[in-house]
């Protein structure tokens, strides 16, 4: 088995078992692909027919608002999944963007192919099973954050559970994921340092 | 097979097959409950052990925000799902409630008995793979609607997609949702009508 896909395979490992003929199956029909900085996996309009697993690198879900400015819905980092699942599901056209943030490595898993890989391991409805209930569940708690906490708060807490990732991304992509001017994360980010 | 649980078979074979054999096996390790409305099936500070599939009524997920203010985070109704994810994963104490809306029947699934059906039942794994990424999908776009519409545009938006739904709930918990005061939304229903 190559070790390109040693990532992806240990984090399914983690979650559930998978013999080494089922690791050399998926990762047959899986492809690794590099991506440059600012490079778009997904603009607006375009169908999203594939499922995404950071190997390296930092990628941003967003969305072009009325008013013309990008909204940062998510990031995706290492050993995360990134994908627009509504245009991933229905096959219609995605209201979204998926752009690199740093030059990535991926995994690119294609829809069909996960549909055939679902048939033959079954251990991977499992795995996505568990990876898609906690993608919800944390969206949940981003939820009750953007209602509950102040920006200074949300902030805090970011910089908490992702120290190193505060660093990596622009400022003005961290303020608009976190719902505030570039300003006032600049002067939260003076105030710490 | 009784009828009672006509609704989540239906609902289950409207995503997966299932044979009459593991309809009867799933049917058998379900629980019915009826609840009474304001009734919580979890209070902050408890382990959420269970997930809930509502056949009939509506029910609220909230928490008690640092001001002791209930913020609404997601509402349930008939044929969804609804369960607090990070404790019925974790098994840690819940941060937040699950409460009837209206005189309700759920079916309870509780986190082990799940376990087991996944073991005899493997479509099950499926089943909550597509429930769990269309939830996810779901919060996505409801973070987008909440950075990027007004409370107005979200009310219109939510009064569309789910119009008798807006009739059910006390304003002062859609309003909650929509993250607009319910003097306000008394406002646009008044405009509306």
């Amino acid at each position: 088995m190559s070790s390109m896909f040693d990532a992806i395979v240990t984090h399914i490992r983690k979650h559930v078992s998978l013999t080494e003929d089922e690791a050399g199956l998926l990762t047959s029909l899986l492809e690794l692909r590099e991506v440059k900085k600012k490079e778009h996996l997904l603009k607006e309009g375009e169908i999203c027919n594939d499922n995404y697993f950071v190997v390296s690198g930092c990628f941003r879900l967003y969305i072009i608002n009325p008013k013309g400015v990008e909204q940062v819905i998510q990031f995706g980092i290492e050993n995360w999944w990134i994908t627009e699942y509504v245009s991933f599901k229905s096959g219609r056209p995605s209201g979204f963007c998926i752009q690199a943030v740093e030059n990535a490595v991926i995994t690119v898993l294609a829809r069909n192919v996960q549909e055939e890989l679902f048939e033959k391991i079954p251990q991977l409805e499992r795995y996505f099973r568990i990876v898609a209930e906690k993608a919800y569940a944390a969206q949940l708690m981003r939820i009750n954050y953007i209602f509950n906490l102040s920006g200074e708060e949300q902030y805090r807490l970011f910089n908490r559970n992702f120290p190193e990732f505060v660093q990596r991304v622009p400022q003005y992509m961290l303020a608009s994921y976190l719902g505030i001017t570039p300003e006032f994360l600049s002067k939260l980010r003076a105030k710490k340092e």
